[in-house]
């Protein structure tokens, strides 16, 4: 299977939010994406760009991709995170999700990052026999907690009465 | 109760730090902190801050913190990740936490972000009252994965086989 694994460029921005959509649908979240291709451009690609991006490149058509950005772990330090590692249904099992994957822990890797992360669902069990397969560990007992804008807008309104 | 909100500095890394650890022992892991005060100064307090951090001051000690970094959502766009939320265990009951968490949600307004994150151990039902409260919503299905500098070693040696 011929296919590149490449920095994205701007050109790319409409297939990676097409795959974006692809994962949320899985995600059975379609509704909460309303990023635009025009956003991805202007927050990937300027002198303080917000994320990195890799695209899996097959016969001229983008086909994965693996999206992440740093963190901080006051425990160790600087940290990397994978916010998404998508592969188009139809060219899974292929071994393109590793090939982006393993880009992603190099990246990581030649930054001298002390931890790489990111979430995974808990019904996603071939994503987690996956992570687990390639030396991550899943943590039980961790939970994810957010606050969308009209949320933050609440906090602040109940704030200033 | 007289303490003021504030933005950190190089000085206060060392109390930083004290409570990072205090932190740690409560969440039951006093052995992973390996960061250092020097290694926080240089990380936060660069030209390229790696994080944020708000303190609590009450009579000229720092009692509490927010750390906090930005983060980017493929579904939202710029969000605003809460790192640590600490405050030190002689000082609680008193509205430091509630100060620290509502100067992070006003920073991050001002930011314009979309939505603000962090993580809570599921048996810290006191922190995850609190956050509902204030209109955070936790979630059950997503959980963190992640390797640590040993792991992302063994997976490029294997890799490099």
């Amino acid at each position: 299977m011929d296919y590149l694994i490449r920095d994205a460029n701007q050109n790319d921005m409409k297939s990676v939010l097409g795959l974006i959509k692809e994962l949320a649908l899985f995600e059975r979240e379609p509704n909460e994406v309303i990023i635009t291709e025009n956003q991805l451009i202007n927050d990937g690609f300027t002198k303080d760009p917000k994320f990195k991006c890799f695209v899996a490149e097959l016969k001229s058509e983008v086909v994965g991709i693996a999206l992440l950005y740093p963190r901080y772990s006051t425990w160790k330090g600087q940290a990397m995170h994978l916010e998404d590692l998508i592969v188009t249904k139809k060219h899974r099992g292929k071994g393109i999700g590793f090939a982006l994957f393993s880009k992603f822990i190099k990246y990581s890797h030649d930054l001298k990052v002390k931890r790489v992360q990111w979430v995974v669902l808990d019904w996603n069990v071939n994503a987690i026999d996956f992570y687990e397969r390639n030396g991550a560990v899943v943590l039980d007992d961790w939970r994810v907690a957010l606050m969308d804008d009209k949320a933050i807008k609440k906090f602040i309104e109940n704030e200033s009465i």
